[in-house]
C-alpha cells in the first residue's frame, strides 16, 4: 500500500465504515493477506461508545472464534440457552439448545467493537476516522475509488480494486447504487423503544420478552452488574417525559413484578434513549465493484436481535468472496454474494417483523387476541417453539 | 316429547339451526337418549344445497365415524396426505402424514349434510324447516324457550331445559346474549373469493394453494369429476364481470399452467359466486341456559378450511356436556364448555388469519416479500412445515 504525492492511497479493498461490519471485514481480509483501507465519518470514541445490540447468534460467535477474535468473548460472554416469553400471569422458557442444539451469547456490540479495534490496531490496519464528504466513484469500472476530506481537512482519494459499503443507513454507499438498478422496501412501525442501561444486576437469568396490554417490555442485560431494559412507547416520545421512576414503574407492571414471587430490582439509570423501529431492504447488495454489507443494505427492528448478526453473516460471506476474487481472480462467490446474502436478509427481515408484530400492541382488540393465541401456540407446540428458536438462535452462515 | 293443545312442544334441548352443527348435535344427543327439537328458517332443500366447505380434519372424520355417520364418507371421501403450496416457478408438497401423523379428507359439506339428514330422518328427529320470527326467551332461568312461526303460519313454542344456537352469523342466537355480557371481535379483509364449481376432473391430486402477484388462487375438488376453484378478487366484485373464459385464464396464470409440464384443464362452470372474507368471535359461548356452537359464535375466512371443522369440534365438546348436565345433573363440562371451546376457536382464528394474510396480496411491496420469505421458510424448515401441518390437519377435539 503506497501513499502517493498526490494524496492517493492505493489498496485492494476500500471499506467505508469502521463499525463491526467494516472492521470485521478488514480483519478477515487481513488474515488472508488482502489489504484494505477503512474510512469512517465518526470519531473512534463515538463508534466505540454507541449502544447497540447485545445478543450474538451461535454462528456469529463461531465466526469470531475462527477469526481469532473471541478470547475475551469466551471469558466474559454469557452463554444463554434461550429466552423467556411472557404475557400477564404466564411466563414460559423456550430452551433453544433443547429445541435446535444452538444457543446465543450475551456480549454487547460495544465489546465486539473494542475487540475488533484492538485486533486491527495490533495488525497495523489503516483506519481514517472523522472523515467528511465521502464519495464513491467509477464503481462500474475495474478501478473504483473513494474520495473524502480527512480529519485534518485535506482532500484524499483511496484507489482500490473493490469498494465495500459498511456505512449503515445514513452513509453514502447505499445511494451510490444507481436508481435505475436498486430496489428498496421500507416499513416504519407505529411505535418505538425507550431503552435504558442501568447499573443493577439483572433480575432474570435470560432475556424476558413480555407482551402486555400497556405495550411490549423487555428485560435484557449486558453483564452481571449492568441491565438493559426496553419499553414500547409511541413514536415521537420525548425521553424527557419519562422519569426514572416512571420507567421502573412501567417496567414492573409490564414485566410482572410480584407475580409468582418474581421481582424486578430497579437501579441507577446510566443511559436513556428512544429508538425508532424500521424494516428496510435494498437490492442488489452488489453493483459493479461496490458491495454492501450490514445496515448499508438492510435495517431490522431490534425485536429479534438480528441487526449485528445479519451484518456479521454478510461479512462472513463477503470476505471469502473478495479473497477469491482478488487473490485467485475467481469471481464465482462474488457474483453469488447478493443473492446468497439476501436469502438470509429476507429470512431475518421476516422473523424480525414477526417477533415485532407478535409482541407490540397496536391498539386493535382483534390483533391483541391474535397475538395471545400465537404466543400460546409458540409456547405449547413443539413446532411453534422450534420455529421461533431456529430463527432466533440463527441459521449457519451461507445456509 | 309431547305437543300440548296450546301449541307448546316440550323437549330437553331446543336447537336453532339445521345445518351440520345443529343436526350433528341432535344426532349425538339422540344416540345418548337426549331429546331435541330443531328449528330452521330455511327450507330443507336450501340447507342441503348450499355450497360450503369441502375439507374434513382427522378429528371431524373420527367424530363422524364414532357417531355412525361415516359409512358413505368412508366409501366416497378422498383421503389426502397434504397440500401443495406454491408461488411463481415453485410448487412444494407438504405431507401432513409424514409431518404430524394426521391427514384430511375431501368430502363436501353438502355430503355431510345429506348423511346427517338421512340419519336424523331415520331416527324420527323433529325438524321444523321454514320457520320465521324465531326468538329466544328466559335463557337465565331453568325453563328457557324458543318461539317461532311455523311453515303453516302458526305461532309455536318449544319449552326446553337448554337452548343451543347453531344458527350461524345471521341467526338470532348470538344477539340473545345480552350486550352487557358479550364481547365481539371482528376483522373484514380487503379481498373476497370468487369461487366456482366445474364439471371437470381436478387437474391436481391434492389441493393447491397458490400465491401470485395477481392475487391468491386455489385448486380444490369435490370428487373425481367435480373441481372447485377460487380466485382472490377485490371486495364488491360483481360476479357478472367474470366470464368463464376470464376465470379460467386467471386460474391458469395464477396456478402456473404450463410450468414444469403441469396443465390446468378447464371445464363447464356449474356454480359461480363471490364470498366475503371475515373473522369474527363472540364470547362467552354459553350464557345461562343458552349455548352457542359453530358460526353462531365465530366466523373464519375459508383459507384454512376451518369453518365446518370448528363447528364439529364445538358440537363434539357440547354434546357430552349437555348429556352430563341433563342425564346426570352434572354441570362440570357444561360450565367448562365456553372456555374449552374458545381455546380451539382462537387457535383456528389465528391460523385462518395467518394462512389468509400469507397468501393474499395486499398491494404493499413489503408485504409481498414477507409473504414470499414466509412461504420459503414454511416449505424448507421442518418446524415451519410442521407448524402449518398440525394446524391444518387439526388438533384432537378438547386439546
Amino acid at each position: 500500500m503506497t501513499s502517493e504525492g498526490d494524496g492517493v492511497l492505493r489498496t485492494q479493498v476500500a471499506i467505508i465504515g469502521a463499525g463491526p461490519a467494516g472492521l470485521l471485514l478488514s480483519h478477515l481480509l487481513g488474515n488472508a493477506g488482502v489489504e484494505s483501507v477503512v474510512v469512517e465519518s465518526r470519531s473512534q470514541e463515538y463508534v466505540a461508545g454507541r449502544i447497540r445490540a447485545g445478543i450474538l447468534e451461535q454462528s456469529t460467535v463461531d465466526l469470531l472464534r475462527s477469526a481469532g477474535l473471541a478470547d475475551r468473548l469466551s471469558r466474559e460472554g454469557d452463554q444463554h440457552r434461550g429466552i423467556h416469553l411472557q404475557w400477564p400471569h404466564e411466563r414460559h422458557h423456550l430452551d433453544f439448545v433443547d429445541l435446535t442444539g444452538r444457543s446465543v451469547w450475551v456480549y454487547g456490540q460495544t465489546e465486539v467493537q473494542k475487540d475488533l479495534v484492538a485486533a486491527r490496531t495490533a495488525a497495523g490496519q489503516q483506519v481514517h476516522y472523522e472523515v467528511a464528504d465521502t464519495a464513491l466513484h467509477d464503481l462500474e469500472t475495474d478501478h473504483p475509488s473513494v474520495t473524502f476530506t480527512d480529519a485534518e481537512g485535506r482532500p484524499r482519494r483511496v484507489a482500490a480494486d473493490v469498494v465495500v459499503g459498511c456505512d449503515g443507513s445514513f452513509g453514502p454507499s447505499r445511494a451510490a447504487v444507481p436508481d435505475a438498478v436498486r430496489r428498496t422496501w421500507d416499513r416504519t412501525y407505529p411505535y418505538s423503544w425507550l431503552g435504558i442501561l442501568a447499573d443493577v444486576a439483572p433480575s432474570t437469568d435470560e432475556l424476558i420478552y413480555a407482551w402486555h396490554p400497556d405495550g411490549f417490555a423487555m428485560h435484557s442485560m449486558r453483564s452481571s452488574s449492568v441491565s438493559r431494559l426496553y419499553l414500547q412507547v409511541p413514536n415521537g416520545t420525548d425521553v424527557a417525559t419519562w422519569s426514572d421512576d416512571r420507567i421502573w414503574d412501567a417496567l414492573a407492571t409490564r414485566l410482572g413484578h410480584g407475580q409468582d414471587g418474581w421481582e424486578l430490582t430497579p437501579g441507577p439509570v446510566t443511559e436513556k434513549s428512544v429508538l425508532p423501529m424500521r424494516s428496510y431492504v435494498q437490492t442488489p447488495m452488489r453493483h459493479g465493484r461496490l458491495f454492501l454489507a450490514g445496515d448499508a443494505a438492510h435495517t431490522v427492528p431490534p425485536t429479534g436481535a438480528k441487526g449485528l448478526n445479519l451484518a456479521v453473516a454478510d461479512v462472513g460471506l463477503l470476505a471469502p468472496a473478495l479473497i477469491d476474487l482478488l487473490r485467485k481472480d475467481d469471481p464465482r462467490l462474488a457474483d453469488a454474494y447478493s443473492e446468497t446474502a439476501l436469502r438470509r436478509v429476507w429470512r431475518c427481515t421476516h422473523f424480525s417483523w414477526w417477533m415485532t408484530t407478535m409482541l407490540h400492541t397496536s391498539g386493535d382488540p382483534f390483533d391483541e387476541q391474535l397475538q395471545l393465541s400465537q404466543l400460546r401456540w409458540v409456547t405449547s407446540s413443539q413446532a411453534g417453539a422450534t420455529g421461533l428458536a431456529e430463527n432466533y438462535a440463527g441459521l449457519p452462515i451461507g445456509f
